[in-house]
C-alpha cells in the first residue's frame, strides 16, 4: 500500500466535499437558518485541509490493483465521517452513532433514518441529507467505472452486459464515460424536479425528492415520506422515475443516440421489467383480497412499493407493515434482488440473479443430457465459467454476511422479522424494513452498537461486499 | 427411459415393503389392536402385486445414467403412497393429504406430523410411523451409494470426503459397503434402545425413540416428544445418539477397525463438532440471560435442541417457541446447515457449507494476491473447480426453492415466521418449525394444498433437490 497515493486521493475528495458543503450554506442563508454557519465553518476547515493533504502528498493517479479496495473503502468512510459532523454541530442528532448512521445512509444512497420527525429538522440539514444521496449516487457511478472493473471477473457487472460506451474499451475512456453518465443522471434529476414542481410540490421538496429518487436513496423532507403529499400525480411520477433510476444508465445513452431498440433488447432490462410487473400483480391481488376494497388503490400501492424496493429507493406511500405475509415476503425478496447493474440501485442485482437462474437451468439440462455441449449466454454474450462462478460466490457471501449480521442484531434482542428486514434493507441499501424499522418508524430506538453494525452493512452492500471484506481480511492477515 | 427397468425395481421395492408391513402386524397382535388387520390386508395385497410386477418386468439391474433420477423419485413416491394407506384404513387420519404428509414425513426421516395427539393413536400405527423412519434412513444410505455418486461431481458428498470403504472404488463394492453400513446403523439403534430401556423407558417407547434418533427422523410416541419422559438420563442419551447419527456412518467403520484417530482427523466431523459447541454456547448464554434461572437447565436445553436440529432429527424437550429471537435465528440457521454427508441427516450439509466458506476465503485471498496460486483443499484432498462450483449451484438452488415455497405458503395466509420455518424444516427434513408449526403444535391446521407442497419439500430435500428437479424438468421438456 502506498500511503501517499491514498492520502492524495483523500485530499482530493475533501476538496470536493468542502465545495459541496457550500450548497447547504446557500440553502441555509436563503431560509435564514443559523445551521448555515455550521456548514460554513466546516467547509472552511475541510477545504484548506483538503488542499494541504492533496498537494503535500502529490503523486501520480495510477491506482494499483489491490490498493483500489482500500481507497474505495477509506473514501466512503472519510466522506461519511465528515458528512456526519453537521448533524452533531447543529444538534439535529445527539450522538456520533446516530450521526454516522444518517451520513452513511445518505452517501450509500440507502435512505434509512434515525430521525424521528423530519418536520423538526432545519431545511439546511434536510438539504444536506438529500445532497449526500445525490453525491453518493454519482460516486457509485464513478467507482463502478474506476475500481470495480478490476472485480469485473467476479462481478459480471460491466464486461459482458453493459452496452455502448462502456463496453470492452472501458478504462481508457473513463473520463468521457463519466461525463456522459453524469449528464444522464443530472438530466433525470432535472426532469423529475420540474414534473414534481408542476404537480404541486414546493421547489425545495421537489429538489429533495428528485435527489432521493434518481440516486435510489429515499430520504424525504416529510416523516410520512411521499405519502405526505397525498397526490396521485406525485405518486406516479415518483414510481416512474424510481423505475427509470433502477435501469442501467448507460442504456439511456444508446437511447439518446437514436438506438431506442437497444433498451428493449437488453436482457437485464427485460428481466427487471418482468420482475416488477409480476411482483406488482401478485401483491395487487393479495392486497385487493385481504386489505383494500379498491383495485386501483391496491395496484397503485403495489406498483409504488415494488418499484421503490426493487430499485432500493425505500420511499413509501402506505404503511406496508400492515400488509399480509405474502406481500411481506415478496417485498423481502425484492430487497435481495435489487436493481440493474450500472444504476445506483443496491441489492444482489438483476443480472446476477438472472445469470444464476440460467446457470442452474443449464446444469439441470446437462444432468439429463450429459453429452450435450451448451454454453451459458446472456443475450448474445457468452458468460465464462469464471464469471458465473464468481457470481455464485458473491451470492453465497451475500447470504453469509446477511445470516451473521442477523445473529448480531438478534443478540441485542431485536425481534426476528425486524432484524431480518433491517439487515436486508441496509445490506441492500433500501432504507426502511418491516415492523420495528417499518416505513413509519425510524432506526432511532436501536442500540448504538446495532447502528454501527447496520452502518457497516450499508457500506458493505454499497461496495459490493468483496471490497470491504478484502480490506478487513488484509487487516487481519497483517497481524 | 426404459419403463421395464423402472417397474422391475418398483416391484422389488413393493416386495420389501410388503414384508416390512408384517412388523406392525406383529406389534398389533401383541397389543391386541384391530389395526393389525389393516396392515395384514395391505401386506396381502402389496406382496403378490410386488411379486407379479417384479417377475413380469424382469430385466437386468443396470441403471443407466439419467434413469437413476426418475427411479429414485418414483421409488420414494410409491413407498410414501403405499405407506399412507394404513393411516386412512385405520381411521387415524381422515384424508389423503394428511396421510401422504405423514407417510412422506416418515420415509424421508423428516418427522413433521399432522397428528394432534399421539396418545390417541394405536401402538400399531405408532410403530409403523417409526419403522418408516428407520427404513427411510436405510433407504437413504443405499440411495446415497447407488444413485448419488452419479451426482458426485455436483454433490461432493462421497468422492473426496468419505474415507475408508467407500473411497474411490465405490461402485464395484456397493453390496459390501451397504452391508457394513447397515450393521453400523443397526448397532447404533440396538445400543440406544438398550440404554433407553435401562433408563426407565418401556421397551416399546425405547424402540420408537431409537428408530427416530438413529434415522434422524424424530417421530415420537408422545405428543410432548422426549420431554414427556422428564428424565435427565433419557435427554442426554437422546442428545448423544442424535449427535452420533449426524456423523458420516462410514467413519465408524474405521473406528471399529481400530483407526480411532481417523474420526478426529476428519475435517467434516471437526467442523460439525465445532458448530454444535459454538451454537450450544451462544444459545446457553442467550437462554440463561433471558429465559431460565438455571445454567445447567439452559445448557441441557440448548445442547439438546442444537443437536436435534443440526442433525435434522426434530425431537424436543422444551417449547423453544418461547425462546428469544437470537436463539430462534440460530435454530433457523441450523435447519439450513444440516448434518454430515454420509449420515441420514438432511439440510445443505456441513461439508458443503464448509467447502463454500473455504472457497470464499480463498477468493478473497486471491483478490489481494492476484498472482498467488492456491488450491482449494478439504483435509488433504484437493477440491476441483467443478465440484466446488456444483456446491455453489446447489446452495443457490436450495435458497431458490426455499424462497419460492415460502411464496406459496404465505399466499395461503400463513404468517411469515411460520412459513419460513415450516419450509426450512421440511426442506431440511427436520420436522417441527416455529410458531404455528412449533414443537408443541402439528402441521394439521394447514390447508391441504400446503400439506402437499410441504410433502414435496420433504422429498426434494431428501433427494438432494437436483434429483427431483431433473425429473420435473424432464416432464416439462417432453411436452
Amino acid at each position: 500500500m502506498r500511503i501517499k497515493v491514498i492520502l492524495h486521493i483523500i485530499g482530493g475528495l475533501l476538496i470536493l466535499l468542502g465545495f459541496s458543503l457550500m450548497f447547504p450554506v446557500i440553502v441555509g442563508l436563503y431560509y435564514g437558518e443559523t445551521d448555515a454557519i455550521d456548514f460554513l465553518l466546516l467547509a472552511l476547515f475541510i477545504l484548506p485541509s483538503g488542499f494541504v493533504i492533496y498537494y503535500l502528498f502529490r503523486s501520480p493517479l495510477d491506482i494499483r490493483y489491490p490498493e483500489g479496495f482500500l481507497i474505495v473503502t477509506i473514501s466512503w468512510l472519510v466522506v461519511s465521517v465528515v458528512g456526519a459532523i453537521p448533524f452533531i454541530t447543529t444538534h439535529t442528532l445527539t450522538n456520533f452513532a446516530d450521526a454516522f448512521f444518517e451520513s452513511v445512509s445518505g452517501f450509500t444512497t440507502t435512505g434509512a433514518t434515525v430521525i424521528m420527525s423530519l418536520e423538526h429538522v432545519s431545511q439546511t440539514i434536510l438539504f444536506w441529507r438529500s445532497l449526500s444521496h445525490w453525491m453518493g449516487g454519482m460516486g457509485i457511478i464513478v467507482m463502478s467505472m474506476a475500481i470495480l472493473p478490476e472485480l469485473a471477473g467476479k462481478m459480471q457487472l460491466f464486461k459482458a452486459e453493459v452496452p455502448g460506451p462502456m463496453h470492452e474499451r472501458l478504462k481508457p475512456r473513463i473520463r468521457e464515460t463519466a461525463r456522459t453518465l453524469f449528464w444522464i443522471y443530472f438530466s433525470l434529476t432535472v426532469i423529475q424536479l420540474i414534473l414534481l414542481y408542476l404537480n404541486g410540490m414546493s421547489l425545495f421538496d421537489a429538489i429533495i425528492h428528485s435527489f432521493g429518487t434518481v440516486s435510489t436513496g429515499g430520504f424525504s423532507s416529510r416523516t410520512l415520506s411521499v405519502r405526505a403529499y397525498n397526490s396521485d400525480a406525485v405518486d406516479w411520477i415518483v414510481t416512474i422515475f424510481m423505475f427509470l433510476a433502477g435501469v442501467n444508465l448507460a442504456l439511456y445513452y444508446q437511447t439518446f443516440r437514436g438506438k431506442v431498440k437497444v433498451i428493449f433488447k437488453n436482457q437485464e432490462f427485460r428481466v427487471y421489467t418482468g420482475i416488477v410487473l409480476t411482483f406488482t400483480l401478485f401483491i395487487t391481488i393479495n392486497l385487493r383480497l385481504n386489505v383494500y376494497q379498491n383495485l386501483y388503490q391496491s395496484f397503485k400501492y403495489a406498483a409504488f412499493q415494488v418499484v421503490s424496493i426493487i430499485t432500493t429507493t425505500g420511499y413509501s406511500i402506505v404503511d406496508y407493515d400492515i400488509w399480509p405475509p405474502l406481500s411481506h415476503w415478496l417485498l423481502l425478496l425484492l430487497m435481495f434482488i435489487g436493481g440493474c447493474a450500472g444504476s445506483t440501485a443496491g441489492g444482489i442485482k438483476i443480472i446476477r440473479i438472472y445469470t444464476l437462474i440460467k446457470k442452474c437451468r443449464l446444469e439441470l439440462f446437462k444432468l439429463r443430457h450429459p453429452r450435450a455441449v451448451n454454453r451459458l449466454t446472456i443475450g448474445k454474450d457468452p458468460i465464462s465459467e469464471e464469471v458465473s462462478t464468481g457470481i455464485l460466490e458473491f451470492f453465497f457471501l451475500y447470504i453469509l454476511v446477511f445470516a451473521i449480521t442477523v445473529i448480531c442484531l438478534t443478540s441485542y434482542g431485536v425481534d426476528l422479522i425486524s432484524a431480518i428486514s433491517a439487515v436486508a434493507a441496509t445490506l441492500g441499501n433500501i432504507g426502511p424494513g418491516l415492523e420495528l424499522v417499518g416505513p413509519l418508524n425510524s432506526f432511532m430506538p436501536l442500540p448504538n452498537t446495532v447502528k454501527f453494525i447496520l452502518s457497516g452493512c450499508m457500506l458493505m452492500g454499497r461496495l459490493e461486499i468483496y471490497t470491504v471484506l478484502v480490506v478487513i481480511f488484509s487487516g487481519f492477515s497483517k497481524k
